[in-house]
């Protein structure tokens, strides 16, 4: 596949932005990025996984930090390609292709910059399905692959190489890392071979976010409900097909602070006539709906608060009183919902006390 | 110089804890490890700056982090070795001799351990003339060298390569990285060649530790005064040759916390008979000396509080209440008094509101 329209680039960070969870950061920034590099080179390569030679290189990469320092810290551009070209001088091999190592917001259109830049393609797959707030909660390391080397470069120049036999000594090192350079550092993390990327890596992640978010566009250009719209584009892919609207209203209050590295908090939402209160948790993604207390959605389910009228997501860092919401939510793709992966990436792994519960069994009365 | 015998490396420990002004950590561990590495290999090699081939590979080492952290938190053993061949990786050259980042505390031993591991041997210089809680305030920092590519390691097998062109940017990431870690880990930093050294090194700080260390020893077994000794020793070398001592009372209050990566707090010496009160700040390192308000030292100069009986140096990690203890001062060296130097290491870089005053001067009616 080819991307030559700036509006298949926009569609991108539509449904990025949707998969992401209200996490994985505003696409705003990624986009004009993207944008600009578009207009240089004319044209991205996407590729799918079958396309990739077993013995290929290939990088995930992505920004890691508080989504909400994002918005105010602005990247200086070369970050990707300077972590990439490190990987390479690393490895003594060139890379052949990039991934998001997740395709939940700006981190879906991170590695076509750098892509770009490098004159390879991008893999239409993710190492996440969609974003999640830390580095070890991608299928790269619940099938057991190594973070490291990882390459991890910040807008003031610096670069730093990160090698530990231990995933979760990794993501503590590359938080600490993003903390101390200002709450966002771009990583190139996971390093994998083509064998490994076809074996493990989350299929057509990146077509997928370019269809949901194309349904929405299309659907404000004909005036039809957007919200339908993205829920029959999603039935037609393997990732989402199952996609339920949770609540509809007006968010009355939000707690949120940027801490260890995260934006954290909690989001309240009055529904509309006499429709109860929402509230949603979140780290950087949203992590459990309730209802009146009753729990409705749950991490890796997607969770995601879309703007009423528009039907644009609005990630975890811009949510504001006042703001006219749906919650959205999609079940998460089988490969994040068995066992051992809900044990990295389940409501426990976040610290709440309770098991993963399907979003279809939580809502069978209310089907979208 | 050939290092052959265990004494002379308890006399370096015993010098090198008095020259850490307080800090560079309790030498306890490093000396048993240097024990350990010289019962291997049968010898150590000091050389000095003079014997430097101009176009040799230059490794400084020691450990970061806070030295309450390094009593508890052992090392592996490797850490050095590790960050040394990586450092040899990364440059393509082979390391020609390693020296310490501070001649102060524990950390003037721990290249000896990383030398006979790697069969090359240490120059009889290091990086700061004592010891100093935060990487930039090295003498190479101060003469505009820079500290990458820094190797960071750590006991859990961990490795982190460092690059970035500001060496305060280095310290925070440095810094971060060591706190992720667990407070403590090991760095190879400002790789220098012989050109450098000998034009920016300070000479002969390991032979002057060993005869402080072999001063107080060879007092200890004669009977004599150790702290006569001492500043007799002292005296005939060129880097401290002014050596005061400042007060001689009982430990009546400590203030001590781990924060931020560093040891901070505040111990309070009642003086025998009616001798006053004296209030030493630290920063892992011993900072300021005042006795009844009145500033008798401050960093630069060396302030180090030792047991009145044994003249054994009291790191800071090891102040503890009714400690029977003398304060010796020792006149910084003039190459860390200059104007430039001060800037990195003097009062004011501390964040305390004066400039610098030389201890002879605020001890004018008082010499040792």
């Amino acid at each position: 596949m080819v991307i030559d329209d700036p509006a298949v680039l926009a569609d991108l960070a539509r449904g990025a932005a949707f998969m992401g969870s209200g996490g994985g950061g505003d696409p705003y920034y990624s986009l004009l990025l993207a944008e600009a590099a578009l207009a240089r080179c004319g044209r991205f390569e996407v590729i799918s996984l079958d396309e990739l030679k077993d013995e290929a290189l290939l990088a995930p990469c992505g920004w890691i930090g508080a989504p909400t320092v994002s918005v105010e810290k602005l990247p200086n551009g070369g970050e990707a390609v300077s972590g990439l070209r490190r990987l390479e001088a690393i490895t003594g091999k060139a890379i052949d292709a990039v991934l998001p190592i997740e395709i939940g917001g700006g981190n879906g259109l991170a590695p076509f910059i750098a892509a770009a830049a490098l004159g390879i393609p991008v893999v239409d797959c993710d190492g996440m399905g969609r974003a999640f707030p830390e580095s070890q909660m991608t299928i790269f390391n619940i099938r057991g692959l190594s973070a490291c080397p990882s390459v991890l470069t910040a807008s003031d120049g610096s670069l730093n190489v990160i090698e530990t036999d231990d995933n979760l000594t990794h993501e503590r090192i590359a938080r600490a890392l993003a903390v101390s350079l200002g709450g966002i550092a771009h990583m190139v993390e996971y390093p994998l071979s083509g064998v490994e990327a076809k074996a493990h890596a989350i299929p057509g992640s990146v077509s997928t976010a370019i269809a949901a978010g194309r349904a929405i566009r299309e659907a404000r250009a004909k005036g039809t409900d957007a919200f339908q719209a993205l829920g029959a584009a999603l039935k037609a892919t393997r990732l989402y097909p199952h996609c339920i609207s949770l609540f509809d209203g007006k968010i009355v209050d939000l707690e949120r602070e940027t801490r260890g590295g995260f934006s954290v908090g909690k989001v309240t939402i009055d529904g509309f006539g006499d429709g109860g209160r929402m509230e949603i948790e979140f780290q950087n993604e949203n992590l459990v709906a309730t209802r009146d207390g009753r729990i409705l959605a749950m991490v890796p389910d997607i969770i995601t608060v879309m703007d009423r009228d528009t039907a644009d997501t609005i990630t975890t860092e811009k949510l504001k009183y006042g703001q006219r919401v749906k919650v959205i939510a999609a079940a998460a793709p089988d490969i994040l919902r068995d066992d051992r992966a809900l044990s990295f990436v389940g409501p426990r792994s976040f610290g709440m006390g309770y098991d993963f519960k399907p979003v279809e069994m939580l809502n069978e009365t209310e089907k979208a």
